[in-house]
């Protein structure tokens, strides 16, 4: 650890204000966040703030997170016209978009998730706040958690993009996924899909294309700059894909994905972008082939970047949630310096040593082990190995023996000699570099040839 | 397209004015953007920027672009102290230590991609820009073109991060994925690389991972807002991992990556964070393992946002700068907000329809196409399918027969009828439904089973 002078961000005495409107999946989420985690957000943004109201339909719903009933309200008007940044999560055209414009209208900051109406009025809201000083992010409206609005529109802005390409939609990804690893036919997977949550009882708007399409608008808007809509999608859904498709593709070599795809046109014609969605094959090598299940992912090509690639969960109460969360800290921070008391610029980084964490040495790391070792050909061998793990808490997850057909323990290869490849259950550093100099130690461990670390998924 | 009001980004009359420290390959690259993208980056700044100077130690150096004579100079502190903006790109710690630290202390702004500095000074500089007013930014030190630094401390500024997880050296991937797939040697992969450019002739301070363990405390002090330096992470680096190594864990079905790691960890101990690289054991299914060649990729994991992903070229003259100009369009617009100019803030959506790009309908597209078909079982039927996508300029990338051991058009199927697959190279949407709708009318064409659309790897 440094011992140099670090800045700290001192908290400004400007409150900001927050209104929720919306409490479901992701609302309850977010409301939960501002109050449990209030001084992180307040440390992250550098003045204190305050979640002063939820607007709901009624108060009653139970939720997946208890609202403190002194936060609930019915008047999302009167909440949003009395704060600093409006937190849309009501979703669909109307009211939410009222709502957004009369924040926007009176300078205020919006963060929503509400991909149908940026795709259809993203135009014109991203203007009323231009004029009116207001701010609009949307962060969570396209990929869930993952940053990809951001990246396109800051980390890029001094490149071309040139096509923009995404599995965003994870309910049509699982079922072809499924289809693909099954052999079920669509409507099966989409059974399956429904089964699990996955998909809704009026699957309509995903396996149609309409979800992805909207997205499609977002992403295509903000990587060339020009304010495309809904209605400049081509949009094919995948309920034509059929099992014979998939196993067919497979027999080629191609996994069948939908994919959202904005992509500029310009060689020997008008230029101009083509914006469309529908069943797609890759090569099983494309990076976005191998994104299964409920995830999502884009792949973003820009004249000198290259080829770029963003992955993580799509959807959700807490993925969506970090992405909203991360959008009100920014523009929280915005809003501080517009009123003149930020203490940071909004894009400086923030280094605060908030949770004072300290750097700690490696023997402090716990993770899996991988030791491959040259043993003695005879009985009792891996029970005398066994012995040492256990005896410094070091616990077995796997044991191989190339050249050995036993697992059990009793190696049978003729050449004199054998080896054991073990991989460990979580271990630390410590316990583990003790038990490697015990290994050393017995006669029957003739060398250790490697001791590496294991990261697995967890 | 909409026909709403768009917000159109006014170029103020406030000029930014840049000095460049450095043209190596990314310095060259960026001051040709500066010079020949000049329009595009006033665009996204929202006012004039011009690059003012390029300061080098000999201004007859050949340059992969060659600078205008008139910006070459030799003075840097004078440079440094007559701009707005200061790009470092001369790397190493001296002379672009004080040079960084001569711009911050005037309260200018700078943008490097100095891993070297910023792992072992970076708390300091960072404290020296927060209280003078100036600006520091470093996207393009990890990573390369990938934006990792900006999702981090910005994307996920209302999330808590657990875990980093990168491939963050091209140099030590490559030799690695080499030792995998072709089994050889480490001084024999090594070797390769540095034949292809991929390693310096003195490969130290990649293979021995202080590149990557840079890289590490600058991820980590990011994602756990501490001041981490190059001295808190452990390091070890590949020289050691051997072919043998890389067999034995294929077989177990694993893949030796060199991670670059910092982790959060705090159950049942002082909680802290681990910084480390070392070769690590990847399962094969994990998303990281299948990053391959010179490419990185950075894995974070956050309470909220859960497993993200982010995949790109890690270096090169081109995606470096990208990731340099995102920084540079980025701090242009906090100071011209800085000076009362702005006509947006930094993180307002530029749709600034600067390229009045127009949506194309779904015929002006161009990609390839999967047609599948049932045929006759008869001589000439692949000739005349042949025929007719030759008639609407549609090419044939590869012609599949399932069931047929010919290649050569005659199907030998039993049944008869037979199946034919074709992949197109290229072709535009209107030539290929022209093509489909020639093709069902062929009388031994049976059926067309489904016409999709095909994404490559370019």
């Amino acid at each position: 650890m440094t011992q140099l002078p670090t800045p700290s961000q001192s908290i400004s005495g400007e409150m900001i204000t927050i209104g929720l409107l919306g409490a479901g999946n992701v609302g309850a989420q977010v409301a939960r966040t501002l109050v449990e985690d209030r001084e992180l957000i307040s440390a992250r943004v550098g003045a204190p703030v305050r979640l002063a109201g939820v607007a709901v339909r009624d108060p009653e719903t139970p939720r997946d997170w208890k609202v403190p009933g002194e936060l609930l309200t019915t008047d999302a008007e009167a909440l949003v016209d009395s704060v600093d940044l409006v937190i849309e999560l009501i979703g669909g055209m109307e009211p939410a978009g009222a709502l957004i414009e009369r924040a926007l209208a009176r300078g205020a900051a919006v963060v929503t998730g509400n991909k149908a109406l940026l795709a259809s009025r993203g135009a014109e809201l991203n203007a009323l706040a231009a004029h009116s000083g207001g701010l609009l992010r949307y962060e969570a409206s396209v990929g869930g958690a993952i940053p990809i609005l951001r990246p396109i529109e800051e980390s890029l802005s001094g490149d071309r993009i040139t096509k923009v390409m995404g599995i965003v939609n994870g309910t049509t990804n699982y079922i072809l996924d499924q289809m693909d690893t099954t052999g079920a036919a669509f409507g099966d997977a989409l059974a399956e899909a429904q089964k699990l949550g996955y998909a809704e009882a009026d699957p309509t708007a995903d396996v149609a294309g309409h979800d992805a399409a909207a997205k499609a608008a977002i992403l295509g808007t903000l990587a060339f700059h020009a304010p495309f809509s809904f209605d400049d999608v081509y949009c094919e859904g995948i309920t034509e894909v059929s099992a014979d498709d998939i196993e067919a593709a497979a027999a080629s070599g191609y996994v069948i994905k939908l994919l959202a795809i904005a992509e500029k046109h310009s060689a020997g014609q008008a230029p101009g972008v083509v914006l469309r969605v529908h069943p797609t094959l890759l090569p099983r090598t494309h990076p976005l082939a191998s994104v299964r299940g409920a995830f999502n992912a884009v792949f973003v090509v820009a004249e000198n970047a290259g080829e770029l690639m963003f992955y993580g969960q799509g959807a959700g109460g807490k993925p969506t949630s970090s992405a909203i969360m991360g959008d009100v800290v920014a523009v929280a921070r915005t809003v501080l310096m517009k009123k003149g008391t930020g203490t940071s610029v909004p894009d400086a980084p923030s280094i605060s040593g908030e949770a004072g964490l300290p750097a700690l040495p490696i023997e402090k790391a716990t993770t899996q082990y991988y030791i491959d070792m040259e043993v003695a050909d005879r009985e009792g061998v891996i029970a005398g190995i066994a012995r040492v793990l256990a005896d410094h808490h070091v616990s077995i997850e796997s044991m191989r023996q190339p050249g050995s057909v036993t697992v059990e323990g009793e190696v049978e290869d003729s050449d004199n000699g054998a080896r054991v490849q073990i991989v460990t259950h979580l271990a630390s550093e410590k316990n583990l570099s003790e038990t490697v100099q015990a290994l050393r130690g017995l006669d029957v461990v003739k060398t250790v040839n490697s001791v590496l670390r294991v990261e697995v998924e967890k």
